[in-house]
């Protein structure tokens, strides 16, 4: 059977090491996994214990296509209580996972042909999907220069190189580069998106992981934006795969008709479960703390040993650093460093296809005690 | 915010019922449901231990992307046992509902401008998703002429109107006739796609839900097809969000990477409530037995009621009706009968741009009481 020429997308390597790093594990390796942004901690007590309710009398069914009322006010709450906005909850969609609500919002604002602006380095799933949908992805170079963000400056160069963008896609806190983007700055860009008639799409699923710096809802500054945010970082979720929108009115039914077909509703139990994480700020700062000291000790120790960091780490939990004292090759050098001592980091390729080959991300959302033994075996290993 | 030209799907009218069916539910209403296909039954009980289980450490994670180990070694059981055909595990992609299965199918294999052929009527999300995806839907209509389902000839007649064809999409147990395509058809039809180079996407989602007829499995006559599954609803696990891919070897690959950046992985918990699933058969029978009841039950009252049966009842859990004698505008005549007496059911037009406009699909994956007591308020109602 043939395939599609679309279907002709870049892997997310990460992916690719998660899956090699799995089946080592069932081979009872002593697997340490630093390649994908899965937080060591369980889901909150009252998420678990939302679960286990919802199991209770088994039945577990379709909701809404934009997500069970409850949780859409519970969303709407936590707006009115971190960000002191207000929302209507009939603004708000829940996605299954933040990866449903950026594939419904590039089909919902973008046609085949439109360019798209996004930082490189990335999240390699944008490129990705932007990609099967036949929408063209700008990258925006971000580098200390520029702050690691995407300014109107950028766009306005990238428009007269590449032509007219139609949408930008700003992270804030930022994968890899763990860039806070700082309230004026984001206020310019949604200024600028406004003015310039471009979709302006802000990526906050790592709000929550702010280390240094104020962390900003692109809410607090416009509501012509469309939000997209998720229960798996922050709240510890990643497996449950739910999280939200925040649209334009314009955009809401256009967005409720495409998930209607495209994923009928988000799984039941995990909405429960998202709403009652709301609600657990406290023990989930605990775990913001840890990732704090893993950080410290990644920002020392992997310098030590011979790459620099090469962004700012301000948020989120990745160090994303230059391996270039190491290797030219950075897919090799993940897949021999897995094989030889067991410690899975994505190769930078994934977040930028042109600077890539010599950078690595570490994801140190992991125990202390892996990052310990991590860069002890790593130190070992490059000696 | 502006939108796409390609967010301008139909929506899902069956989704729009549910959601005004709940928001009447959470006034008191005494809605009954048989809008969309949402068994009345909870999942198994071994499905929901492992759930239970699932939460004990409460560490839901990110799987590979194309699901469990096990969960895969366990489908490849499944067809062993029921269908008798060996399937190597590494051809089984896990997915997030068949909702998913049907997005990666199609942009893996089909690009824009191709041509797939599916049955009228039908599952509107295959329209609906093609549609957003840029591919075009050729419609061929089922009739008792043509058994309900589509056939080598009733694609040789479209290929001469409409220009090649790409794929097609068949359904046995079909929703919302209840076709059960017969072995000989379904393999004839394979035939025809690998001698005409169309790829033949088999929806089996329905499976486990036949009361009339032999279900066949297209695994059992070819390798050259892309076989879409769930666990929705044999299973009674719609609101989980999971379902399962077979794929010829070329395709794999492909559909590993886009589901890599478009879903990350399906939901853990879901994954191994789906795989306990598996084994309890025992449980599940029952309640086919019971919608087995149930569709005897609106066979003989709807005529009755003035509805003509307008197709085979043969699987799944639909009566497809004539609704002429009391409306030429289903929308309306669903909105009214909600609106008036708290009956959902779902426009035809849904289903059959062309005649749905005279067409109800009722579900019948409710309980037996439901079913007597819906009958009789339209009964009564439009007397």
């Amino acid at each position: 059977m043939k395939v599609s020429r679309r279907s002709a997308v870049e892997p997310f390597h990460a992916m690719d090491v998660l899956a090699d790093a799995t089946r080592r594990r069932a081979q009872g390796r002593p697997v340490i996994s630093m390649a994908v942004g899965q937080p060591a901690y369980p889901a909150p007590r009252a998420a678990l214990d939302a679960a286990r309710a919802a199991l209770a009398d088994g039945r577990v069914g379709y909701t809404e296509a934009l997500g069970l009322a409850a949780l859409r006010r519970g969303i709407a709450d936590y707006y009115r209580a971190q960000h002191r906005v207000e929302v209507d909850p009939a603004r708000i969609a829940v996605t299954t996972g933040s990866s449903a609500g950026f594939n419904l919002a590039f089909l919902t604002l973008f046609d085949p042909g439109d360019r798209v602006a996004i930082a490189r380095p990335g999240y390699p799933a944008y490129r990705n999907i932007l990609a099967a949908l036949g929408i063209e992805t700008i990258e925006i170079e971000v580098t200390a220069e520029n702050d690691f963000t995407i300014t109107p400056e950028s766009l306005e160069a990238a428009q007269s190189v590449f032509g007219r963008l139609s949408g930008v896609l700003l992270a804030s806190p930022a994968n890899p580069t763990g860039t806070v983007t700082n309230r004026a700055h984001l206020k310019a860009l949604a200024h600028y998106c406004t003015s310039n008639d471009i979709a302006f799409i802000s990526d906050e699923i790592y709000h929550g992981l702010t280390f240094t710096g104020e962390e900003t809802s692109a809410l607090e500054l416009t509501d012509d934006v469309v939000v997209i945010n998720s229960f798996s970082k922050y709240y510890c979720m990643t497996g449950w795969r739910i999280g939200w929108m925040v649209l334009p009115d314009s955009v809401v039914r256009p967005i409720e008709r495409l998930s209607q077909s495209l994923y009928i509703s988000a799984p039941e139990i995990s909405q429960l479960a998202g709403l009652a994480a709301l609600g657990a700020r406290d023990e989930l700062d605990v775990h913001r703390d840890a990732y704090r000291r893993n950080r410290d000790l990644l920002a020392t120790r992997l310098p030590e040993i011979g790459f620099s960091i090469a962004s700012p780490m301000d948020g989120a939990f990745y160090a994303y650093v230059d391996a270039g004292r190491f290797t030219n090759d950075s897919m090799a050098f993940a897949r021999r460093m897995l094989a030889d001592i067991d410690v899975a980091a994505t190769p930078g390729h994934d977040f930028d296809p042109v600077g890539g080959h010599r950078t690595m991300r570490f994801s140190f959302a992991g125990g202390y005690d892996e990052m310990v033994d991590a860069t002890d075996r790593i130190a070992a290993w490059l000696k």
